[in-house]
């Protein structure tokens, strides 16, 4: 829609370049300070805009850390290598256990923030919350079928699990990856483990 | 240990009726207000103490609030009538979440203080945490038997389901009491509905 080479208003093109500027500054700066010591002053001072460019994109600080945290993992996590088995509950949960090792200090302050504000609550849900349980319902769609009741009690009772560790500082490792994945016996896999 | 026939330390009495006037008026407020609008200085003037009586007791107001909420829980439910059986999951769950019903307003911004704060995150833990896992722990031992892992996998999808749904707005109702029971079978009352 913008046209590169106009000069008519110069203010665009570095306007345009704003967006991710802050986006990768905010990354740096919370794998530096963590959540609680960065600030939009910070922010806006290392991706070199002024803090009106940045209130101009994202209205508080949760706002734009979710967004970061967003863009990051589709950045990071690569679902696709190595493969899993369609049915493979407890390498999924090994895989998303292993990127909230990277993000959970953000992850349990953005649900903080969603305790005490609606509008940010329900922006988590959209952004963060909702497209995890699409993948985690997909995996356990194929494990024990699609009774809908069955999946969001599933859904609920593992990404539950996730959160009440993230939020207690308790493991989040292999072994109680397992030991989630055996509370949803796969009828597929004990069929394929028959002759 | 102290003679309340003595006059010769007059605060005395006052202070002791002070901690129990203080918790009476944090539920009040509680009540009246919600979490996010209660301040310890609304408490102290409520409850006819100074400020300095109520810091004495208690460093920071979710402190107080955790601590009437853990009295309110210890007078308002009862869990012995009427008589659940032993391994009743979804009967055990429904109580649970009429309970949380009431004071979920308040538990959500505690465990979002927990967040920022280590220190409060430890008492949130012993204080409220740790006795409500021990009592859910005990109805699962009593429906899948004792392997350590299973129950302590259980005990976190459950009160994890619990809490993300808390946090996310999401309903706590009979229905869905139902369908995280559901989730672990009982291995006695299927042996005990055969003939």
């Amino acid at each position: 829609m913008s046209d590169p080479t106009s000069n008519a208003r110069p203010g665009r093109p570095r306007d345009e370049q704003a967006g991710p500027a802050i986006l990768a500054a905010t990354r740096q700066l919370l794998d530096r300070h963590g959540y609680h010591d960065v600030t939009t002053a910070l922010i806006a001072r290392q991706a070199g805009v002024g803090k009106q460019t940045l209130y101009r994109r994202w209205d508080s600080k949760p706002a734009l850390i979710l967004d970061a945290l967003a863009d990051h993992a589709r950045r990071d996590i690569d679902w696709s290598a190595p493969p899993l088995a369609d049915d493979d509950l407890e390498g999924f949960l090994v895989r998303v256990f292993a990127a909230v090792g990277r993000t959970g200090d953000t992850l349990r302050h953005l649900m903080a923030e969603a305790q005490s504000d609606v509008a940010f609550r329900s922006l988590l849900k959209e952004r963060l919350i909702e497209p995890r349980r699409a993948a985690l319902r997909a995996v356990l769609e194929r494990r024990i079928g699609a009774d809908p009741a069955a999946l969001t009690a599933a859904v609920a009772a593992i990404y539950g699990a996730l959160w009440y560790r993230l939020m207690m500082d308790e493991p989040l490792d292999a072994a109680f990856a397992g030991d989630l994945a055996r509370l949803v016996p796969g009828r597929l896999s004990a069929a394929s483990a028959a002759p």
